[in-house]
């Protein structure tokens, strides 16, 4: 072939990879709410667009949103086969029993894989879950013996390490979840594109905390340079949930406020129609129903609210 | 009204109320799996016929569960109503993550309550659960500040104790579960009729134990005098799992030659038709489908086998 074709037919390849791929990230959401349904807890599998390696972001749900996701066509085979294949890790945000329990009753089923977060995290699922009294030991550290299915990667604050066995690479940042009580939030990256998770936390100045800002000031940048491609955030309580009774967790009105504080630093514009996935909303009486009206009621930047559910795909 | 027509009119009351009311007791499924599925983890409500006032016999899956079962109008008004008002006391047969997930994730929404257990039981959920580390502390006791929603009740082996707002009784004993690890047997009791659960558990001779032997030995009058109406027992595995690899678990094989010991204290025509309700079966491949088939396959006394479904009556 005449170079002057070839040249021609590797520009034509390249625009059509980019004109059909402008996404770098999928996301299965395997659970969403806050608590109370078995059925549905916090369970994210992320991976970029093109893989099928996964992590998994928290764990509170696996079977039974495999399940769904495979009835939904997203993901292929049997859930064991899916759980040992496709789920290369787990990224865990705090050791609250909603965000980990589907990790630790599938572990029998499970293959051998990291598992990602903060030491204060990590060392509750050594001291409390993987433990013998509460389940076998299936991890490689704590009480012996140590099975060692799981290996335990400690992550330390704004250092970026790679998830092994995926092209994707994170970095944690400690957010605050009913002060002193931590959770994390995860920043996972493939090559130039970003998306940030964040664990249960409450807003700055009902924690008096800084941990959100902190956070903030880090992938404001990121947002203002397009590189962020999605936020997961929880909104867990409605507006009229007392400050004193929020135990850590967010309000429509908090987030929109927290959200204000990062548009300080990324500016306003970069936050119009920036997509932002609520997590983690407690069920009970119609609250679901009250969050969603009171987020679309007062969205004064005009981010892209987005509400997950159980077995739909995202991408970004 | 005349004495005689009084007596008779009471005689005719008494007799229909024997006729249409043989059974003694009620249970609902809300969770009848060995594992991987967290919708769908051991959980059984067990009430008197007549009675909305139930027990919960270990507590793996509750929401989920609960949804079935209105679904199938055993149960009436929302699942956080019959949360709070029906259930009335968790009995947890031992500490594993699939047995007491459900009350965990449900506590936030339940209302003041028992539960009952072993004192190593309850030590692993005051240790181990209710901790604020992985979950706030909803019970009397542990780390502080201690909630106090939840109110412990140690059971003694072979002391039966009250039922608290329920017209029941229960004793407990303990079982060998991968020894030393231990498990329960609750042994409920409403007047002369008696219903026997058992936790997890091997087969004594596999579990070095005689714990179930010495269980056997008490309820076997009981079965021999008819007042023992139901016996829910577990196999995890099938008959190929070595026993090396049961993890203190029954087979079918183990759990018929496990009859056969408590035939030999009752005689074996107390057991013909005797209602043997089949939990913890552990999905996977095809194993379900393959216990099934070996329980039908060898069952030289002639139990009443019994594979319960979530959210579908039981009555004995």
């Amino acid at each position: 072939m005449k170079p002057v074709l070839t040249i021609l037919l590797f520009a034509c390849v390249l625009f059509c990879k980019t004109a059909f791929s402008q996404t770098s990230f999928k996301v299965i959401p395997l659970g969403v709410k806050g608590g109370i349904d078995e059925s549905n807890l916090s369970a994210y599998m992320i991976a970029t667009t093109g893989s099928n390696d996964y992590v998994c972001l928290d764990a509170g749900t696996l079977h039974y949103g495999i399940e769904k996701a495979i009835q939904a066509k997203l993901l292929h085979g049997t859930a064991e086969e899916v759980l040992k294949k496709n789920i290369k890790g787990y990224l865990i945000s705090h050791a609250h029993l909603d965000h980990l329990a589907g990790m630790i009753i599938n572990s029998p089923d499970d293959s051998s894989k990291n598992i990602y977060g903060l030491d204060y995290c990590l060392d509750v699922l050594k001291d409390k879950y993987f433990s013998w009294k509460s389940w076998a030991n299936f991890a490689d550290e704590g009480e012996k013996p140590a099975l060692g299915k799981y290996h335990y990667t400690v992550l330390t604050p704004g250092i970026e390490m790679p998830l092994q066995n995926t092209d994707m690479q994170v970095t944690a940042f400690s957010l605050s979840h009913g002060n002193p009580y931590q959770s994390t939030a995860f920043l996972v990256r493939h090559n130039e594109a970003y998306a940030l998770y964040l664990g249960d936390t409450g807003a700055d100045s009902v924690e008096h905390s800084d941990k959100m800002h902190q956070l903030w000031q880090y992938v404001a940048p990121l947002l203002k340079a397009k590189k962020l491609k999605a936020l997961f955030i929880e909104v867990s309580f409605a507006n009229e949930q007392p400050d004193k009774q929020l135990f850590g967790h967010l309000t429509p009105r908090w987030l929109m406020s927290s959200l204000e504080n990062l548009a300080s630093l990324s500016g306003k514009e970069a936050l119009n129609n920036f997509p932002v996935v609520i997590t983690h909303i407690k069920p009970g009486g119609n609250r679901e129903q009250v969050i969603r009206t009171q987020l679309k009621a007062y969205n004064p930047l005009h981010v892209k609210l987005i509400i997950p559910e159980q077995g739909k795909l995202l991408t970004f």
